[in-house]
């Protein structure tokens, strides 16, 4: 693998990104017809209530060395999201406190990173919400380069320099980038219909009545008694 | 496997429902001697400070679809609990903000399902307690029928229609229906004696001594040391 | 192994003990070159926000059953941390409110044992810290005695009697008694330089100038593009 | 829990095990229209190409003590499988050569426990099957009892004694005692229409044709293409 | 996600194919400069002794669901290598005896699948190379499509058909498909040099002096002792 | 952490080490009277049928860094099994045929690592036995060095040079230096009284008479009934 820095990358348009911060990473994933791009729920964010949304910026970095998130620290821009995967499994706290600061000072909403994290109570009091796959306090060495804004697996799931990065409580999902003003339309849709969906429910209509669920299910072969046999 | 929804169950009496629900997980489990019950340690409360105690209602469901969920909502009477086990096991995402509105018009007091779930945030928001394996935004198909109020294995635990569930931070326990008013009075003898205990070792007193332990450890080979060897 | 249980041990000095209390565990790992020492990142707090310091009285228990914490709590004096290792990997609930009580009695600030814990909710409001495996109801039983004040591993770390550790929402960083003292100066050094780093980096300054990484990373191969190729 | 040891229980029908005996654990659970019973993936043989076919005598034993399977092998009879739960995780070594010389002794067709064992080349050299979840040298005390033939839930399956245990290198599958009968026709029925289907595959005809998929697979949506889009 | 089922895909021309299979996996992946394209190690082979090299066709399947498998059948051309993908991870039997026929007679080279299998002992008995995730005698169904010869991620790594598979004990990687005849000229170039390395190691130079790693670890800071201080 | 390659140690005598040799890990476990020393479960066997006694040459080594497995290469005496424990959690494969054909000119006699091992078909056709926690195609770098001959905590065992390692099918054991002699006294008496049961066992007698356990049983509380109550 050759260790390489991308400085310019295309990224999602804004109108679609400041779409999908208003849905939750489950209603864009359904919006998404459930397809690939959901990384896998050992991501979780470092503290409860973490939510952002932006455009990717991409780092493989090496196990127990994280010194290409210093290197990517000068390709972020305003609104980027840091994503970063691993060339093998690990654990290690790659990001704390200080790479927060700087990511922060350069605008940066968030980091997404298939590794350990530290400093995790810095982290909640500044507000700079990380998801990850383990907290551990094990520091890491500068030793082997890695890469800067080539495409990545994380956690799963296939992810491009300038890609929407949505993220919360529920997990995280990667929108691709030229999908991403179809599928911020399909989101706001979605919501709009959930809205309503869930008045009738709240009121005690049930699923079954709402989806008109009973025909299939008799279909499919379910049997209702009244009593166990 | 016949996929049957069974409409009538019997369900734990009343008063004992209400004697469980004073107690905690741990004291209720110890009542029943630490017999099996107690769900594995992997089922997590959705939302921190969750407790709930109720009925069960159970389900049988398909990875990756929560059909059945749907069909069980029918079921549910004020004071149930939703038991999902999985036909293999899935962390998807089965159940979300909509259906935990549809359950709690019906007066449900939880879910404890093992498999994923999603809408944390709006699960806390609206306080409705749920023990689940894994928070995961993904969805699901509706495509294959399982069974409603059949005997299950949730997490370890044996689970009957009717059981008494008892869940909070430490875990979820189930108490069998029948033996329901012997473990709520034996929970309650318990939670009394551990009042009494509570006062004397925070006055100082060593559980050796209170428990009169010294001389069955001396029997079973302990030995007290000034220094190390 | 010969079950027994070591009254005194020699103590890390208090004035180290102090100065590590004002440090993170990150630091101090890092103030300790990165040595072993580190607990596995399974080891959790039970609840959010715990953070301690003190002298390690160590238990070697049996799986399932915790009666050597209750021959532990007479070795506590005033500002020790009991370490807890198991014989064999087991997550079953050997610690909970009543010992919590017993030991806080006593003085002790906390508790690091790699199995489960229970009562959490009144851990938390005893603000009583505590770092575990797993979190469960099940209690235990108190059939076969272990070993206390013996040297242990936890969580893949070796623990000394009288050690320091150092716990907080990162992680558990065991610091050797008689090297306590360097570490505590290391700490205290580390955190000053980072203070300054942190101000520079919040100014918008890059960690690749502020630590000199360009040429390096060009050495050992990176290279920058414009674009991706 | 009350410890207890019963010696006498009702056990499947003999043609039934025969008859079960024949096919492996896919066909059968397959047969039994994949209902619960199937144990969770973990269990595993202890040596390549273990198969047995038994009645099941059960074992709810403590974590790290072997008592109760020395209790048990006077339950034992000819052509009974041993299975053994635990009442909480644990991968000690609870059986090993010398009780599988003494289950050997009493016609015990194999063991099936979700726990560790130890001495595998002894036991692959006595062509003695075993399933576990764990392999561990690591010995037991004898110290809790637990109980014989009652009902238990071993790796997720349910389990009662006189059941029937069907294991080989895919799993083990416990078939309910008083539907061995049919569930044995049934497995005879798809062997034989397995066999059909095999010939015609290896001969080149497709199961989207034998099966007639095509139709419902256009149904569900799948669109066929050319080329990529 | 639009299920879709495409038929003609380019595939990695046949002397590069040829070449890599020769090497293996290690061999291989050293080649491609340990870039991304090794899939998890718990990806492993049903039967020791498996080694496979083809082209891949890809499979996108539901989890607990092997329709797709079939329909791949179809697209199956001699010195293929099926890779399949799942929506969410399941590690249900979704291949076994049957489907291996279907394939074998097509001239595929084996399967990759993070999921589980079944019907190892047939499979290893008919020489059909599997590596999987899990093994798992649960079957499934057939209700809902995914996607044939579409970009997937498998145990962690991206596979675009056409795309060679080489997978042996060690692991399986994944050769893009245009880079396949340089990665197998490198193949073949650090097997040569292998070769000259393993017969000077095994005369009892050391790798110290081979490779002249003493000055850079003298460099690094490594010290050497003739004793422990 | 300084990195140090440490030349000399102390090894255990070589007449303890024969003798512990002709013993299993089980065995010698017990008569080490189940003291820590046994390594997780997780380390396995690259070849089924791997068994090894030797001395312990210990090396510290970094994440996906192979570096100071050649510099331990130097330290290898005839008899000595080297032991690999890393400073973070790594399933790379560190280890392949190339180390093993040096370690082997050496007369080294097996490779106990807690970390990724490769090429196991060739180590298995060289004889060469390796315990690990995974099998890993994944080559390392070598940029960060580390310790050889330090103690070292490798799966959850404390390792000091000059240690004997007992490693089968079963598992690993760590007979500390200096009680080699008495341990492997102790595992020739425990052998031989092993042999004697199992004459016994085979002929039918149970262990419940052979070791006199009813007694223990009913004052533990066990009841035998003649039947299901």
């Amino acid at each position: 693998m050759k260790p390489v820095a991308i400085r310019n990358i295309p990224r999602a348009d804004a109108d679609s990104v400041a779409e999908l911060a208003k849905h939750g990473s489950a209603t864009v994933h359904e919006a998404m017809g459930r397809a690939p791009g959901l990384m896998a729920p050992w991501m979780r964010p470092a503290w409860a209530g973490s939510a952002t949304c932006g455009t990717a910026v991409t780092v493989l970095a090496q196990p127990g060395d994280n010194w290409m998130l210093h290197v990517a620290a000068e390709m972020l821009m305003p609104g980027d999201v840091l994503v970063v995967a691993l060339a093998s499994p690990n654990e290690d706290g790659l990001f704390g406190e200080l790479l927060a600061t700087s990511y922060a000072a350069r605008g940066c909403k968030g980091l997404v990173m298939e590794a350990g994290v530290r400093d995790v109570r810095a982290l909640a009091e500044m507000k700079f919400p990380v998801w990850s796959r383990a907290i551990s306090a094990r520091g890491t060495v500068k030793a082997t380069p890695g890469c800067v804004n080539v495409p990545v697996v994380c956690a799963g799931a296939l992810v491009h320099p300038g890609d929407v990065i949505v993220a919360d409580d529920d997990g995280v999902v990667v929108v691709p980038r030229l999908q991403a003003p179809a599928i911020a339309a399909a989101s706001a849709a979605r919501s709009a219909k959930e809205d309503a969906t869930r008045k009738r429910l709240a009121a005690g209509e049930l699923g079954l009545d709402i989806y008109g669920m009973r025909e299939n299910l008799a279909k499919a072969g379910l049997v209702w008694l009244d009593e166990a046999p």
